[in-house]
């Protein structure tokens, strides 16, 4: 056995997988496509400096960083938005307002291998940048739903709002530190821990009330919940003013025609120190981790030098919408395009059959030529086991008369067939 | 301006270029379907060693090499066939042969960047494994015949071998640190330092004049340059049934019905030490270096440590291809789907202008929704620059009678059109 092998956290995917991923990434593509944003292809080396500019200290530690041979500081991209916030602060300065961009590939995190997750995995990527308004949150949202429906899964949407909370911590004067140590545990879902930090941090009564009542604030009847939602904020006048984008967002959504299985939840809060506006999550019912999520990030263009762009994006994990499919059985029929095998009964016959490979293939259909010299018996045979659907035996006899031999391999039919006539005979 | 940009070498690709990129990449993975390739993913991070194994001395000082975090010594992958000859070696070890493989994706070499030249840039790569046979060696330049006729380019395919030159080595008895050495020189065309290595070498008088003459054999006249180097080396065993095997090469291409320009050149040497059989790369005009090149290495996968497997590959440069692409002119309607802005008239009717769009995108037209909140003049003017083939104004009167203002931007026409009809009159 070889000694040579995967890198600790890397893996292959093979055909079958591969199949999926490669599925997936063209939903996404089609996706990008029907809602008019255009793809860029950024490196997956980006300099240390850029990386880490917004990067939290625990991604910015579990970076692929190294020094190239000409002594840059470099690491492997551990996510698309810095590169795309780099080509909006730079290469497209000064192009007319709004941007709407695409990425897909590998992203590069040194996190413990476990099931479902590598060091090398794959997102799409859509930035929607120049635009403050509910309706480019509403897109944002929607390609989303666009993107889950068109691989086949179902899945609920979980949606809250940053500029709730941060509207009530900023009334309430308390610095950037607490609040964004107060989110995380947020995040985290350690809400009494969050409302302790709060209390020691000095917050008002009302305002500790508030909040309180806020994080228990979710469900599925969305304008309820966002009733409730400004009745608490009432005396929080830039909570109210978030909590009224949040209701115009939802009720977009909700006009738009799109049935989906949305869940408010006004305690929401995603780790990612930028947002500042809407944030959502995928969510499918067997899977304990996001397969998606975004939000709004107003102040992140200007972090990277570029001029002040209002923005809202969301990345979507690919292989973590593969294990959803296989999960929920939603495989069926990818990729199974009909395969022909093109087998000559003897090797004097080899150039005709493959004459006749080439002419198949320019018709669009899809043919393995028997490439080992095998005796048809033995060459049939193993197009059976592997399920081919289709043979052609080219034998003496009939290309006398211009045909072949055409064999229907799971139901053992066969006909000889005009070679003028193949393709429409296979499709048919 | 932001301090912020690309890594030395490293570049991105906007959305005119990486739309041609990944049209590329659609067409190989199109050609990989119609021969039988199936897809595979491997990391772009390999361990060192695996990616050394193979590679020549100049390869390998280029290569992008670190320690992760776990200290494991580790590169960004210079090419795929280590990739893919560990997996052969590996998991696929028990596989029935033959595999027909394909991957595509970004490679990294520490090169002097200059035109076209960049550290990180993207292959297709096939290899078919299993067979010795020369309809393999055919299927392999056929399919880099049918990728190159499919993005529209003109080129020239240069064909040699290299076991008709390894015969003569071998039977001269020459070591292998001289034979590669000769053959390097060769794949310079410095064939005059070459014959005078081989000089100093002691090769037998006859061996050296059999190869002055080779070097000088190529041309169009593909079986008449093979006769004449049967004559030439009709002294020399292996280099004679080489020679023959060359013939039946391009017998096979000849008859298969495709028209390739070919030259044979029968002093072509590629610069990799492991091929053994058949070479070849495409060539255009008006570029010097090769858009893609392959053949046969036989004894790979043994060096991976798997069981001898006989292997015929190729590699195509898709940043070369671009290149080609933009020299002759044959980008012409690539990606060139319609595209529809979808303006609403106030700002109250963005919810009904949304589910428009909505409606759209689900019969599969390509919209951009106004999202900036711009009155309608400038949304128009905007979408009449940006070259957008169709606006859909919504606006209150037509709303009432469920219908909409449908303009053609580049013609100036306009007519009001039935909600329910919209997509069939875009389309008509």
């Amino acid at each position: 056995m070889s000694e040579f092998k995967t890198v600790r956290g890397m893996r292959d995917l093979l055909p079958e997988e591969a199949r999926i991923m490669k599925y997936i990434e063209a939903k996404a593509r089609r996706t990008a496509e029907l809602y008019g944003f255009k793809e860029i292809i950024t490196p997956i080396v980006e300099s240390y400096e850029l990386l880490s500019a917004k990067a939290g200290e625990e991604v910015r530690s579990r970076m692929f960083v190294f020094k190239d041979l000409g002594d840059r500081m470099v690491a492997l991209r551990p996510e698309f938005t810095a590169s795309v916030a780099r080509l909006v602060a730079t290469a497209l300065r000064t192009e007319p307002r709004p941007f709407r961009l695409f990425s897909v590939g590998s992203i590069y995190r040194y996190d413990e291998p476990q099931k479902g997750r590598y060091r090398e995995f794959w997102q799409s990527n859509f930035e929607l940048m120049g635009s403050n308004r509910p309706e480019a949150d509403a897109e944002i949202i929607l390609l989303t739903d666009s993107l889950m429906k068109s691989v086949g899964l179902k899945y609920a949407m979980k949606i809250g709002h940053v500029g709730v909370l941060r509207g009530i911590f900023n009334q309430e004067k308390l610095d950037d530190k607490t609040q964004n140590a107060v989110m995380q545990l947020m995040d985290k879902q350690l809400y009494d821990d969050a409302l302790r930090m709060l209390k020691d941090a000095g917050i008002s009564k009302e305002g500790l009330e508030a909040l309180r009542r806020l994080v228990e604030l979710k469900g599925n009847n969305v304008f309820d919940v966002v009733a409730k939602m400004k009745e608490t904020v009432a005396g929080h006048e830039k909570a109210a003013e978030a909590t009224e984008n949040l209701n115009e967002i939802l009720k977009l959504i909700s006009q738009s025609g799109s049935s989906i299985d949305i869940m408010v939840n006004a305690g929401f809060a995603r780790g990612l120190e930028y947002y500042t506006g809407v944030i959502f999550e995928v969510h499918v019912p067997d899977l304990n981790i996001a397969l998606g999520g975004g939000g709004r990030y107003d102040r992140l263009i200007e972090l990277f030098g570029g001029d002040p762009t209002p923005a809202v994006g969301v990345a979507h994990g690919l292989d973590r919408i593969m294990l959803a499919m296989q999960e929920q059985k939603a495989l069926r029929g990818i990729g199974q395009e009909k395969t022909v095998a093109v087998i000559p009964v003897q090797e004097e016959l080899r150039a005709e059959a493959l004459k006749i490979a080439q002419q198949l293939r320019s018709q669009g259909i899809r043919v393995e030529m028997e490439v080992m010299g095998r005796k048809m018996g033995k060459a049939l045979e193993d197009a059976d086991r592997r399920k081919i659907d289709w043979a052609v035996i080219v034998g003496e006899r009939e290309l006398k008369e211009r045909a072949v031999v055409l064999k229907k391999l799971q139901k053992r039919e066969q006909a000889t067939v005009k070679i003028e006539g193949l393709a429409e005979a296979i499709e048919a």
